[in-house]
């Protein structure tokens, strides 16, 4: 994949996340300063992480400013267009997917670009994926949604960056491809919204809480 | 601005910082040690992540320990000296505007010493300034006073980091000029909590919580 | 002490971190997959963090895969085994104890080796020790542990990397005196939860909230 193309898809990524960010912003009463707090942490959160963690000089997103584009075209777009902010929740989660998904292909891409083993790619994509949200929620206060054990977040996540492993090793992997591995991803983080598809609880032990003292 | 001065005037950063966190610690019933961990957090959690992002060797909070000083100062200070707990908020906030008015300008200088570019040394600037009292709110399971939409808090940062970028490209920075621009971000800062200076909400549409259901 | 050795105690200290996150995931009612994300977090955020810090290159937790196996180990274990979710706050306080007392000899020791100097060691074995139980607790959305005032927790850890410090400058550092080290930790957080010692408050007025307006 030529690295324009990265490049798009990764600010596609952004975008997503950082609306998400200022959705929460509005959520939350915040001011269309902490909009655009919210949406660059969520936007630029999950690379700034990969690529601390990486350790090649400083992060894209503070040494290219396009990045910080999406993140304040998220904003204004949720300032002028956002009718109801109460019911804005359904929205944050469709904006959180593609953010998701994008963003488990191109970390994926990035690391193993960077010279990490297929095993430290995989990882540093879900790390990419599921970061920019885990610091939304955070600094927000909330309990960070990938952590919802109602539906899916993490998995579809590491299947999207283990696909792109996988196309990026067999040389196979190009806008097509990696598009149709996001699709995968945003398609699996959907359906299991819709569907309640959710993993087992962190204990078998364990049962809801009952009236009573508990 | 010698390296001297620009010290100097980190370490008064830090020190506000840092007395900013040991008086939430205070508020919220830690202890000394939680004290001096907090202070420490709020003080020099800011250039940590300034200069993890500029990836220019360990950062300076924990290859110099003069940095460590002002914080075990803060702590013993807000040990032996507060009186009233409860009503130590707006002392707060007024050690906070401090801290946030020094480090929007050293924190710009330090990237723009490291060779960042004038828009990436504005950037790093505010994250510098608004880091280390997101990390304190953040560690201490409250939302971030920087999404507080009632004042301003980001805006007179920005504008204290775009002064400190103007003044070093026209080689105009000095202990005075320096200083000025941080007494700008100050008396912004404390302006807009005195009248209520405060940006329009996220969301446009957005209403206050009425009786009934929401 | 050799590097498998260290390797070998720093992975004990990942499984004892990674332990407590997933009991902590169980106890919010988290899933499996949360379950390996927060014990990953509580195992691997410290020594990411130090890393980082150190910045020479990416950190062990992606560079070495072999840090992956007792995250995945500990979710597993808590999964299967786990009688009472409710009363498993006591086991979670062992864990927790066990890692921090591995972490601040191993974090240290990495430090010492990677050139600082040995107050630099000092905070950074500190950082190392304290800092996944807090990424652990933030993520959840609780006060950090840390700063619990009820008993004594970054004390130890700070005798245990002094100690680790002094043994390593004298050349005395090996699998038993690190383990003895790592032993007095343990115990001292053990003891201190057993007989309520504890630091005084963060302000020396701080008297508990009354009935009536506070």
């Amino acid at each position: 994949m030529s690295l324009d193309i990265s490049l798009l898809l990764d600010l596609v990524g952004v975008f997503f996340f950082a609306v998400s960010g200022s959705l929460l912003a509005a959520r939350k009463g915040f001011d269309l300063i902490g909009s655009v707090l919210l949406g660059s942490m969520a936007g630029l959160g999950g690379g700034v992480v990969r690529d601390v963690i990486l350790n090649q000089g400083p992060p894209a997103a503070f040494s290219n400013p396009i990045y910080l584009v999406p993140a304040l075209v998220a904003s204004a777009l949720v300032y002028f267009t956002l009718k109801n902010v109460r019911r804005s929740g359904r929205l944050l989660l469709m904006f959180d997917a593609g953010g998701l998904a994008l963003f488990c292909v191109t970390g994926t891409l990035k690391a193993l670009d960077a010279g990490m083993n297929p095993g430290a790619g995989i990882l540093l994509g879900v790390t990419t994926a599921v970061g920019g949200g885990i610091l939304r929620d955070i600094t927000a206060n909330e309990v960070p949604s990938v952590f919802d054990p109602k539906d899916l977040y993490a998995i579809p996540a590491f299947i999207g960056a283990a696909l792109a492993s996988g196309l990026w090793q067999l040389g196979w992997l190009n806008l097509f491809t990696g598009g149709a591995a996001a699709a995968v991803v945003f398609l699996l983080r959907i359906l299991s919204l819709r569907y309640g598809w959710h993993a087992p609880l962190a204990a078998r032990s364990w049962t809801p809480r009952k009236a009573g003292r508990g």
